[in-house]
Formats: structure tokens, C-alpha cells, sequence
């Protein structure tokens, strides 16, 4: 794999350093040119009859085919559409009704919020019957038990990087009689994924942060086969039934994965994740993956040397870790500001944690070097706390 | 209000008559450039940092207010985001909260499908306490009664567009202590909505049809003042949160309107519908709503005096319709491949309606004359026998 050939197919802003493409993931070159194609070739001269003739209508299962190559997922079982919340709360409406004598929901404190509060929401709609239960990330195996229905996790930790065993933990669960939910936000396109491998049962996704995808760009998610016949959809949207264009007044789940549709997709979004997948085709995902612990290391050994008022955040486990390092500094918010008006962009997560996204297809050793050379500029002189560093805050 | 300058706003292809505005606005000239914009000035050269500075994390509820002003709503009581059947959802299940004592959805059999459906899937989330009731448009004020929580219903059927008397239903739903859901796909846009005059408690709405955001636009919701702060979303996500990134672990609502968002808005859809939204800026929906009628009345005239073998399926009074007329014709799925052939795009709903969209911002009495003639010459001549004129279906 030339990763030096990816690089040029980004169009990456002179003099900045981007070391956050684990929450929004750069520009693909061709991005715009598709998007403005399926504006003026589709939408504007073809009208109404693009939904068939340019594929619109499909477009979610093909992209969907797309990330699941990328994520070990069987071919069929993955389709775009809404936002990841909403994709992790099909998933867990779906677990629960298939485990309807179990009542607990087990998840961590690395969780991202939104997977919990989507939980607490649908905890609620269905009469307050289930309790989500929150564990340390190193206590989730032991806390399976014969209450629990469904093990919700997101793979990566947002903050730390620290990577669950999924396969071992599927493993864990599924001896109980337990099913699991994989959140893939910081996996898909981060690392290797291989959800038929290790049994998942369901799994979701946002393709805007290592997938390139734009912001806004549609979710993901995914299905075990054997599941996706017999779930009954909570969200049961007209593109997810049976024959949409029958507008029938009852609702009738569409085959497989396909009743996971909800409600029009967002093609223009569709538009530019496609441009961004095209990039995904040559990517061998061990190579990207061997890669990004080689900068990871790079850019811990670089930091640790230069910075030892910093504290690394993230496992120093390689094979514990995502595609992220995060180091803890009690002045961090200010230190990642001025960082950022330096032109290396990270960012930052209360109370003290900088984060910083290691992503292959377009950093390399150079730009690592860089970062680490900025950051102890700021450190050891105190940069931070000049008033004309304060630039404003990356977020997400 | 000069319509023929608001028709030079759209890329309309050569040739083409477009009546189907009603299913998929047409391409605002300015959309290409403005998402353009957006896909290289912000994501492209901002990144991350376009979040705020760009203003994306905002927009939904500035778009929301725009539409706010073409529906009657009070400012900041409409949000964008999602699409329409997860807004419907989360209207209905916030109105099931408050009204917990009653058990009936009620709607009507010309409800768009998906709004029943998505009452399904939540009724049985909710343990299937509830019962979704359909009546025929013209009983629904008499079903409403003490058993009715919600009444559910579109403004305008999708099918005929016979419009339902808002403030009529609105106010009888009240006088029986029944909230009232309006969903408006075929309403913003189409004619004057008056909201806070009618006193209703949720609406949604799409913006892909007579708004022209472009396919997969995000949908909006409206939920009236008094309600607001008093709902627990169902689908409470973290953009929904009082203080999404301080990334607690329990979810508290934002306020107001706030609490309806769920994920990361669709930036790039966004876009393209602040390029239509511009147009509707100088539009009066009172000089709207005339012209639309004026146009109607030509259509069906013209259709009636030359095709007597077709049914208008459509109210004859105008104030009894939307912005669309439709026509019952036994062989109307042929009929309309046949006139789309020939440049006029329609669509057609089984079994035998042909539909056409009235929108006065980009269709005059030219394009009226024109549809009315090909129309009469596909029916006289029987084209639609013609194996020639069977070009692809339009959908939706």
C-alpha cells in the first residue's frame, strides 16, 4: 500500500498539521466534483426519475456493501442512512426483543454518551421494564450475566483509544445468552474490524470521522444475518418495508438488513461518502493498521521525550489501542488552542485529555515529527498561556 | 410578488415541464455553489474547526426558524434534522407522554404511510398499551373523543390533495383534551400553514418536495411553545443535550426545541437547503397560495374540457385542496410513462391517480397550457398504448 498516494488524494490545507480525522475526517479530492455531478447531472437535469435512474433508491445498500468490506461484515448486511445514534437505538431495540426475558443493558463508562442516553430514551419508551447498567471498560466481561440482554460497547474508546476484545467479549456474552452491540465509530476505517469473525450481532458506525465521509455524512449499520429476518424494527420507516410503493396502511419489515431503512436517504450526503469510499478500494486494512502503530509510537516516543509534564492517556499497548494517542495535561483546553493557532490541529476532552487522531491515509512520519515539535514548543515555553494562541475550540 | 423572476431562481432541464414538485422540488441555481462552497471553504480548509466557525453547529435551529416563517410557527420552535418519519416519531411519542391516561392514535386512510407505520413500531416498543385507529378523512373530527390522546394526521393527502381544516380539527382535538400532530410534507411551501393561529401542538415536515432542499433534505419538527420543556424525547440523543459536550454520562434535556435534535446535523444537505430556503425570502404565501389556485383551476379546466375520460380525484373547491391536482385514469400508470416521455413529469399513486404539482415559484400558465396539451394528446391518441412511450417510473 502507497500511503504516500493516498496523501495526494486529500486536499489537505497548507501548513496544517491534521491530527483530527478521528472526529471529522479531511476533504477527498474528488468529493466535490461528485457531489456537484449528482447536484446538476442528477438532481437538477433528471429530477424526480434519478431516484431510479441514478440509483439514489439503492445507494444505501451499495455504500452500505462498501464499509462492509472494511468491517468483516457478510455482503447484505450493512446499509447507511440516518445518524449513529439513531442506528445504535434500532440495534438495541432489536437485542431487546429478541432476549425479552432478560431486563439489563450492559455497557461502560468509555461509552460514548450518546449510546447511553439513546438507551436511557428507549428504556423509558418501553415503560421503564430495563436498567442500563455502566461498568469500568475492564469490568464488562466479568459483569455478563444471565440478566443481561444486551452488551453495548463502543470498540474504541473516544477519549482514551483503548480498544475492547471484541471478540472475546462476543464470545463472553454469547455464553451467557447475552447478544452485543459493537459501536464502530473509532474502528471503521481506523483498524481491522471483523464482526462475522467474531460473531457480532449488531454493530453501527458514522463514516465522517476515519471514513472520510464529510460532516453529516450518513451512519451505518449492521446485522448479523441470522438476526435480521426475525428483528421487528422499532423504527419502522416506509423505505425500511417490504414494498414501500405499495403505500399499504400496515407495515411490513423489507428483507433482511433493508428494514433497517428508515426514511429518505440523504443523497447528497451519499454523494460525497461515495467519493470518499472510492479511496477505501486500494486500502489493505492490516498494512493501514501496521502503519498506524508505527506513527502512534513515533508520536508517543516523540511527545514523552520532548514533553514529561504530559501523561500518555491512551494504552501504551499498541495491540490495546485504536488509531488514537491522547495525553493528559492539566492545562490541556489552552495547550490544544494554541496548538491549533500553530496550525497541528488535535483536539481536546474534559477534564485534561488531548486527543490525537493517527490516520495513515494522509500522515506521515514528517507530519508526526511536526506535531510533536509544535507541541513541545508549546509546552516548554509556556505557550499556552500567551492570550494570542487562544484560537477558537475544535469540537466533536 | 413577481413569479417569473422566482423562475429564473431554478435550473430547470430544456424541454420540461415539471409537475412534480410535490414529490422532489427542482435544483435552486445557487444550490450547486453554495454546497460548493461548503464542501471547500469550510470542510475543505476549516475541518473540524468549521463547526463553530463556519456556524454547522447551529444550523439547524437558523434553518428551522426560516421554515418557522413559512409555517406560522413562533421563532425558535422548529428544528431541522433527520428525516420526516423520525420527526413524526418523536412528536407522537412525546404527545403519548402527555397525554398518559389515553390510549388511542387517531388518524386517517389518507395518512402517508409511514406515519402509520412509524405509530406502529412505536406503539409496540411501548408494550402495545395503545391503539393506532384510521378513519376516513371526512369522519376524523367525529372519531376524536375520550379515549384520544393524538390525533395524527398530513395536512394535505399525498394522494389528492384534499387539505384538512387545521384549526377546525385542531380545536375539536382540544375541546376532547387530545393533542394534534400536523404533518406537513405537503403543506410548507405548498400554502399558508398558521401554526400558533391554529394552536397546534407538533408538526413536521419535509423540505424536499415544494421547499426544493434537494433529495434527502433533513425533515423538521415543530413543537409548540407550551410543550417544549415539558417532553422527554424518545430519541434523546446527544445533540438534544443541555450540554452535549460536557459528554455526561445521563442524559438532560436541552432546551426547548434543542431537546428534538438527536445526531450530527447533515451539513452538506444543509447547504443546499439554505439555497432554497434564500428564494422563499421574498415569497407572500397569501400571493402563493392565489397563484396556486389560479393554476389549478387552468389545469383542471383544461384537463376536463379535453380529456373526458379522466376523474378529478382531486376536491373541486380549492380551498378544499393543496398545491397538487389529481386526475383518476384506469390506465394512468401507462398514461403517465407516456407523458413523461414527452417531457411532462407527473407521477402516479395506484391504483389509477395521476398527480401534478402546482408551484407557482417556477410553473406559469405556459407550462400549464403545455401539460394540459401533451396530457390531451397522450389521452386522445392513446400513447400510453405505445410501447415507445414507456419510458422509466418516476418515484415518490
Amino acid at each position: 500500500m502507497d500511503f504516500a498516494a493516498t496523501k495526494a488524494l486529500f486536499a489537505l490545507p497548507e501548513g496544517i498539521t491534521y491530527l483530527d480525522g478521528n472526529s471529522l475526517g479531511p476533504l477527498p479530492r474528488t468529493a466535490a466534483a461528485r457531489v456537484a455531478r449528482t447536484i446538476e447531472a442528477e438532481w437538477g437535469a433528471q429530477l424526480i426519475t434519478a431516484w431510479n435512474g441514478a440509483g439514489w433508491m439503492a445507494q444505501p445498500r451499495r455504500l452500505g456493501d462498501r464499509i462492509g468490506r472494511l468491517i468483516g461484515a457478510e455482503p447484505g448486511s450493512v446499509v447507511v442512512g440516518d445518524t449513529l445514534s439513531l442506528k445504535v437505538y434500532q440495534a438495541l431495540a432489536a437485542a431487546l426483543d429478541l432476549r425479552p426475558e432478560r431486563k439489563v443493558i450492559l455497557s461502560d463508562s468509555g461509552n460514548f454518551p450518546t449510546d447511553l442516553y439513546m438507551a436511557e430514551g428507549l428504556i423509558r419508551s418501553r415503560g421503564g421494564t430495563h436498567r442500563l447498567v455502566t461498568v469500568a471498560p475492564e469490568d464488562v466481561a466479568g459483569a455478563i450475566g444471565a440478566e443481561t440482554a444486551v452488551v453495548m460497547l463502543t470498540e474504541v474508546d473516544y477519549r482514551t483509544g483503548r480498544k475492547h476484545d471484541m471478540a472475546a467479549i462476543t464470545a463472553r456474552a454469547h455464553d451467557a445468552g447475552a447478544l452485543v452491540i459493537w459501536d464502530l465509530a473509532h474502528s471503521a476505517g481506523a483498524l481491522p474490524v471483523d464482526l462475522a469473525g467474531a460473531g457480532a450481532d449488531f454493530a453501527a458506525g458514522c463514516t465522517y470521522k476515519y471514513l472520510n465521509g464529510g460532516p453529516g455524512a450518513p451512519a451505518f449499520i449492521y446485522v448479523a444475518p441470522r438476526h435480521a429476518d426475525r428483528i421487528a424494527p422499532a423504527l419502522s420507516g416506509w423505505l425500511g418495508h417490504a414494498a414501500p410503493f405499495d403505500f399499504a396502511p400496515t407495515y411490513r419489515p423489507g428483507a433482511g438488513i433493508e428494514r433497517m431503512r428508515v426514511g429518505t436517504p440523504a443523497v447528497l450526503q451519499s454523494a460525497a461518502l461515495e467519493a470518499a469510499l472510492d479511496i477505501w478500494e486500494g486500502v489493505d486494512m492490516g498494512a493501514l493498521r501496521a502503519r498506524s502503530i508505527a506513527l502512534s509510537e513515533r508520536f508517543i516516543a516523540g511527545v514523552e521525550a520532548a514533553c514529561p509534564g504530559l501523561g500518555l492517556a491512551s494504552p501504551r499497548d499498541p495491540e490495546a489501542r485504536g488509531s488514537q494517542v491522547s495525553f493528559r495535561f492539566s492545562e490541556g483546553y489552552a495547550a490544544m488552542q494554541a496548538l491549533i493557532a500553530r496550525g497541528v490541529i488535535g483536539d481536546f476532552r474534559a477534564p485534561d485529555i488531548m486527543r490525537f487522531g493517527i490516520t495513515p491515509l494522509y500522515l506521515g512520519e514528517a507530519d508526526i515529527d511536526r506535531a510533536v515539535a509544535v507541541l513541545a514548543d508549546v509546552i516548554t515555553r509556556d505557550l499556552w498561556k500567551d492570550p494570542a494562541y487562544q484560537t477558537r475550540a475544535a469540537v466533536t
